[in-house]
Order: structure tokens, then C-alpha cells, then sequence
């Protein structure tokens, strides 16, 4: 198929990763375009003008956002690779279901580690241990969360291992101690080409993270 | 197909109601189990460890979480029906664009209308009044979200049309007056007995609101 993909994205951003890890999967050549968050390009503001953030997928002109209906739509539009979500249907609500948890409590949860202080902060911190120690429960002995094939769940996690060293730095704990299964699950999908293409040093990312959120 | 199908519910959740009109769309029989969330059933706490919430519906035995999640799980297993999600894949990302916008913006900013005073429920109902527009511009002139069919992003919203009353009364705007395709719509899918079976009276849905939050 002779087709126009293009990503607007972010290098840094866990959501745009998401869609980079899934175009990887399925083989799909794209456009990478690099947005400057603080001069919002037209083609951006054009394409998502309800929220007008990153990532967005146009393909053919059209786009898509909101990075896990992106990964949903490449999984149903590039269906002859390797299918991200399980066909059957219980077993895709279940991989809905944990891609819903992960979007509503890392980011939301883990920026908490460095934006609260105080009593506060511990409450952040022992929320979100929990959070780690819930997906850590859920992935058990399994490869990747699905079982045997990386697929939907891991795509939307797998972006945050880069974060680990911020939220561990941040929050004064180990997530290898406290969750670590998740830690050798997020060393198995780092050998996946699709994962450590779009991966980059979390001591960069910390970097890139203390000056956006201005923490010390 | 002889199967169990159980759905743990509240009668004025929206959420809820979003499973039952997806359910009646579907012709599926099923047990309604009303839930006490003041002391929440043995059942419920094993259905939904993760997040403790209604509605839940229990499939053959196996619980599906996350309203949005539990009616595209209805629409993938009772296929024979009428679809509520369109078959193609640019159409479906929109719809589930739209469903997550709903699931983002109405209870949240909905309820800073009551939550909120002074000049902070200024800039609540200034942003709640957006949101109306932003859905009703989407709406158009069409018949339902998705065109001719009624369907997913129908069933998000249509619930929230029983809480208008209680928007406007602690707002102090007309939703007819900044959205008016945006109420016709709501006229329209309740001519459906899959949504009027699910609605209730919405001054009903205001006490409950004003006995929930405490608001005046």
C-alpha cells in the first residue's frame, strides 16, 4: 500500500512512543514530524483541534488521536502483521481494561512523586508503590502481559520505563524492590528493536523532566 | 446462546446506563443486580478489585470493568445485532475519540459546577458550556453521532442528557440556549426504548445529585 503516514510527536513523550513502538511492530513507514510544544504548529492545531496535543497519526490526510485509539487503529488498519490486540473478545477487554488503568494512574500518580511535598508526597509515594505492586500482580510469570506475544498493554506501559529512574529519584524508593517483575519485563521488551528505537536514556529523560516540571 | 449475563449496576449511574441501553440495543436477557456502594457486596469487591466501582457485567462468570470497555465488549460478542461501533477503522477511532472526550470532560467539569464557587464556578461553567459546544459541533445536523445509526458515542453522552437539569440549576445557563442540537438529539435517542427503559426523571436524578454532593 502506497500510503501517507505521518506522526506528530514529541521525542520524550511516552504516548508518542507508544504509537512509534506500534508503527515498528506492524513494519509501517511513517513520517516522524517533531513538534515544539511551546509554538504549536497549524498542522497541529488542524489536526487535533480538541485538545491540541501530540501524538497525533495522519494517515491519508486524516487524523487520529489520543495515543491508545492510534495503537487500536494501526492494530485494526495494518491487520496482516502480528495483531496487538488478542481477537478474542474478553481477552481484548481485559488488555482495554489494563491500558485504561495505565492512562488514568502512572502519569496522573507518578508526576505527583515530584509535584506534591511533605505528607502529601508520602501519600503520593505509597499510592503509587500500589499502582506498581497492582500491574506487577497482573503481569505474574507471564513474557508480557498478554501471555506470550508483546502486545496492547505493553506498548502503553513500556514507554514508562524511561520514567522509573524520575519516579525512583523522586520518590526516594526502588522500583526493582518493590516491583520486580515489572523491572525484568521491561528489560525483555527493551530487546525488541520496536522498544529501543524509541527508548532513551532515563537519566536524559530526568533531565528533560526536572526542567519541564522544575523540580529540584 | 444460553449464558449468564449479570450486571452489577446503581440505577442512576450513567455509567450503568450505558450498559443497559448497549445491552437492550442488543436484545441480550440479563440479571440486574442493584448494588449498595455505601457497603459494597462481597461480589462487587471480587468483580472490580482493582477499582471497586459499578458497573461491572459478568459474562459466563468473568467480570468486564469500565463502562466504555464493557460496551464494546457487548458490541464484539453479541455481533449478530446491529453494530454500535461502525466497521471502519478510521470511523471506529473517531468514535472512540468522541467516547473518551465524553468520559474526560462531562462528569469532570459537569460536577465542578456544584463542586466549585465564586469565581472558580465562573470558569467552570464557562468551560462546561465549551464542552456542550465542541459536542454539539461535532453533532452537526446529523441524526446521531455516528450518522443514520445510533450507537457508541450516542450511548456515552445520552445518559448525562438526565443530568442537564441539575447542570443548568447549579450553572445558571440553558443548555438548550448555547446547545439546542445537542438537546433535540437527546429527544431523539429517547424515542429509543433501549434509552428511555434506562432513563429516569431527571428533577429525580437532581435530589439524588444535591443528597450525594450536599449542594444547595
Amino acid at each position: 500500500m502506497a500510503e501517507a503516514v505521518v506522526l506528530l510527536d514529541l521525542w520524550v513523550s511516552p504516548f508518542g512512543q507508544r504509537c512509534r513502538i506500534a508503527l515498528a511492530e506492524k513494519g509501517v513507514a511513517y513520517e516522524y514530524q517533531e513538534q515544539d510544544l511551546d509554538n504549536k504548529s497549524p498542522l497541529l492545531l488542524q489536526a487535533n483541534p480538541v485538545h491540541k496535543k501530540i501524538p497525533v497519526l495522519i494517515h491519508d490526510g486524516k487524523p487520529v488521536c489520543e495515543s491508545l485509539i492510534i495503537v487500536q487503529y494501526i492494530d485494526e488498519v495494518w491487520s496482516d502483521g502480528a495483531p496487538l490486540l488478542p481477537a478474542d473478545p474478553y481477552a481484548r477487554a481485559q488488555a482495554r481494561f489494563w491500558g485504561d488503568f495505565i492512562d488514568k494512574k502512572i502519569y496522573e500518580y507518578g508526576t505527583r512523586l515530584w509535584k506534591l511535598k511533605g505528607e502529601a508526597h508520602q501519600e503520593a509515594k505509597k499510592e503509587f508503590i500500589e499502582i506498581l505492586k497492582v500491574l506487577e500482580a497482573e503481569l505474574g510469570d507471564k513474557k508480557y502481559f498478554g501471555g506470550d506475544a508483546f502486545g496492547y498493554v505493553d506498548i502503553a506501559l513500556v514507554p514508562f520505563c524511561a520514567w522509573f529512574y524520575t519516579f525512583e529519584t523522586c520518590g526516594g524508593f526502588s522500583v526493582e524492590a518493590e516491583a520486580p517483575k515489572l523491572v525484568a519485563w521491561g528489560k525483555r521488551c527493551l530487546e525488541r528493536e520496536s522498544v529501543s528505537k524509541a527508548f532513551y536514556d532515563p537519566v536524559k529523560v530526568y533531565e528533560v523532566l526536572k526542567q519541564a516540571y522544575g523540580f529540584e
